[in-house]
């Protein structure tokens, strides 16, 4: 089953995908989904980020294999740079080299166990990262975590294909089955040590799929079963990385 | 004026801090607070943390004069890890040494602006930030971030005196002077990249205010003008910091 998380005439809600509209349900984070007698036609809904997460979480060491050397580790984005599909990705000239990534996320339902998976571009400043040990400048500016199309809950996330097209580039495809740690090995290490709930976002890492971002362009992060999510990249003049202020 | 959010048998409310009781408010993060016909006495009510952050963001480096010659740096903790006053701080003695840092915090409103300031014990994994270089783990257990009492409105944030007490050792208080970067400095440095919004909190930054703790002991975090945040350190068994299934 996919799950949108859509905007239309009648407001903001959760709904199942199918083949030409969506049909509302009443609490995503329920023991059951019950789909209610509301439907709305494609042409009438925007799709939105499909959660509004608390906690957005990403492993670092887990580009390939040869990561499964290196202990785990796990970094935050902040939760307001969640962005959905469509939604302009800012980067402004300042920040030098920026990376799109595509990786395959985690999403947590209701139980605090996992409710399904989607995809994600986690956007990051390399140079930035170079000068920021932390990666909070690097990985958390505005708009620079895109997620969606939608949230697929029927997904073996052990063997999908993780792709990425920037314009006329293709990363070539890569499954999860290349990540270090699998999907499974990662959601049981996070939950381990940091509180997790309703709608947070584990991204489990891209398994070498990375490819230079810039204004202008557009960015397609995809999984194969679950879909792509498409962003423009625009021009952003406002973004402050530096230090202000001091003399 | 002080806001606290409490528990009380009417639910879960922000409410005005007056002589003997609380007085509840319609909306927290409104252009203008406004009090209700509601009021709950002192021992009908319990403190809570006084916001539910989706972005806690704290300060590396500004530990105090000297750290103004390395660039800033912030890092992000687990909304899910703010816990409020009374609330037990979860070590278990897998973890090592575990610090608490006592830190004026910056609560933002509404318009994007600042609210007032609470107090916030930034408790931080001093063995485990040496073998996780994000810091993710260090600082981003269940329960490692403590917030409260309240919320002070009417704060001048650049000469309060933070102190911070275990038991029966007393950090000597510092002054918010003695930060490397100002309180100013840091919310328009932070908000200049980061996206932020009502509720979310900036930790400022220990001006040399941290203790050892471990289960058994209590902690108490202060602001002069603010008020003292106090929490009893457990023991957690449930921790779990080191891999698992990976052989």
């Amino acid at each position: 089953m996919r799950i949108a998380r859509i905007e239309h005439p009648g407001g903001i809600d959760h709904a199942v995908v199918e083949a030409d509209g969506y049909r509302l349900i009443e609490d995503l984070y329920a023991d059951e989904i019950r789909r209610l007698d509301w439907w709305v036609a494609v042409a009438e809904a925007r799709l939105l980020a499909p959660v509004e997460p608390r906690t957005v979480v990403g492993m670092a060491h887990n580009t390939g294999p040869g990561d499964r050397l290196l202990p785990p580790q796990a970094f935050l984005k902040p939760a307001r740079s969640v962005i959905g599909p469509g939604d302009p990705v800012p980067v402004s000239a300042d920040l030098g080299l920026v990376h799109a990534e595509a990786e395959l996320a985690v999403v947590i339902g209701g139980s605090g166990s996992v409710l399904g998976y989607t995809v994600a571009n986690d956007v990051t400043g390399r140079d930035l990262q170079a000068q920021d040990p932390l990666w909070t400048q690097a990985k958390g500016q505005r708009g620079f975590t895109p997620l969606g199309p939608w949230i697929e809950t029927d997904l073996d996330p052990a063997h999908e294909s993780v792709g990425l097209e920037v314009d006329d580039a293709t990363a070539p495809p890569v499954g999860t089955d290349r990540l270090a740690r699998s999907v499974a090995e990662v959601v049981e290490w996070v939950s381990g040590f940091l509180p997790l709930g309703p709608g947070d976002v584990i991204l489990t890492g891209a398994p070498g799929t990375s490819l230079p971002i810039r204004p202008g362009q557009q960015v397609t992060a995809s999984v194969a079963g679950i879909g792509e999510l498409v962003n423009p990249v625009v021009e952003s003049v406002s973004a402050q990385h530096t230090e202000r202020g001091a003399a």
